[in-house]
């Protein structure tokens, strides 16, 4: 492997990791799971996002379910979720980061694999955010809670940055390295002063009260 | 194009708006969603259920996913009703008749789809239902409710009504805009009458109280 | 067809029946549904995990969508159910036994039909476990639920140990009906066990009341 994809492949295996250990943290917090439900559903919010981007392209069986490394990072993560519970809590501002980081990732190797398919640049930015919320999405459906993606705070829009940095990159022959460094720095960087100051996108007028 | 493609695809596109107006209300009047919400879940109302059938019938990328008219129009509609929020209740009759013309429209290009992949007709039946009433119940999980489709009302039997006609008469060698346009008036038929005397499918005796 | 695939089919088709029946009867007591949610709940539990298998495998249409013997026995057994209700309470117990008998068939069959197409053995295991407990987790979302799976009892860890040992015996070069049989027993066995017994996997310790 070159340099390049083996840092690619270690950002993503790190967005990976802390996927699960966010996605089953969030499940003990909320809902009363054992330990089948606090590590699938580790797993379903690191491996989620992928599952359906591999699906939706055609690409089966998915990538994050036949590596093993993905399972097996997956795994690891949502089992240190459960045996060190709400401990965890008192890294939760890097877990805020490396979620941050995952977020960003996902949303570029989406958008790039979603291009490589033949996909248009429209649809190549939807299925970056896909790959990037998908997996928590699935997982606050399956703990009986509206996706919080869909309700507040600066999530798939930075997604949606990100992966439209990385698609016009491409179509504009810029390198590959370079521009998905820029597109991931640009998505974390929203979601960060997002969370930071608490900016939350626009609320219909007639919304329910929260 | 030949005129009734020309038609079809029209038609195929105004449904795709009033699932997209309807779905996005919908998630308004239920939930406190921010703009990210209303717009991805008036998108999945629309959206959802030919993407579900493309994935059954392996015809993948989906093809209202590809085809950039279907998003563009599902994606005006829904902002369409993030702009205008509960103002579009003064039009709420149109709106339960344009979501009965979505349902019948889905009913039968679903129903004809899952038979131009070589399916049988029970499974082209339920497919057509599947791509009718898929994207309201993906919605509906989304902002937790049960979907409506399994509790009152008739919306899947007519669809199921529509697309069995569809396949009947595609079986019998039938000219097809014709018996399209028959299947489709018989469910949408079927849908306002539910609607204006509200009628319910029957329910099973020890059902839990409302 | 050969003696051995008669029995598997007919054990096959046993275990979708009392999926459907089970699956069908869970939703009666749960939520207010009509016939129509019903029988589709009845028939996602049955055939929902086989077909999120095949989804994940690229076996599409999936098989137990295009063949007529699975969706007419799930077609029938929802509509008994249905039609019975809470009468079937009287054969509660022996719904729990074919349950167990449902669950132990189709981890085995969808670890075999997952190695079959070239998973990895860790892979294959994990499909296994999704046949057998997908159905039931896609209904317990639809009807507003955190799956059963994920909170108590052991249903996800017997339908492991059934599809592990499966994976095992297809390795090691073992003669198939056998080897399904020890497999099959081995999560029958443990999954009566903890229903008589009451036997919960571990939780999280900060995990919220139940």
């Amino acid at each position: 492997m070159k340099a390049a994809d083996v840092l690619l492949l270690v950002l993503d295996l790190a967005g990976t990791l802390v996927f699960a250990l966010n996605g089953a943290l969030t499940a003990i917090r909320s809902v009363r799971v054992d330990i089948v439900g606090v590590i699938t559903l580790g797993m379903i919010t690191a491996l989620g996002g992928g599952i359906v981007r591999d699906v939706i392209i055609d690409r089966l069986p998915p990538a994050t379910f036949s590596d093993w490394r993905y399972l097996a990072v997956a795994g690891v993560g949502a089992l240190v979720a459960f045996a060190l519970g709400r401990r965890l809590d008192r890294i939760a501002l890097s877990i805020n980061v490396f979620d941050a980081m995952g977020l960003s990732l996902f949303a570029v190797t989406g958008a790039t694999k979603a291009l490589q398919t033949g996909l248009g640049p429209v649809q190549a930015v939807i299925l970056g955010a896909i790959t990037a919320v998908g997996g928590g999405t699935l997982r606050d459906v399956l703990i009986g809670q509206v996706p919080s993606v869909l309700r507040s705070g600066l999530y798939a829009i930075p997604a949606l940055v990100g992966a439209g940095i990385t698609v016009v990159a491409v179509r504009l022959g810029v390198d590959g390295l370079a521009a998905a460094l820029v597109a991931a720095l640009a998505c974390f960087t929203i979601r960060m002063v997002g969370l930071r100051y608490g900016i939350d996108a626009p609320t219909p007028r007639d919304a329910p009260p929260s």
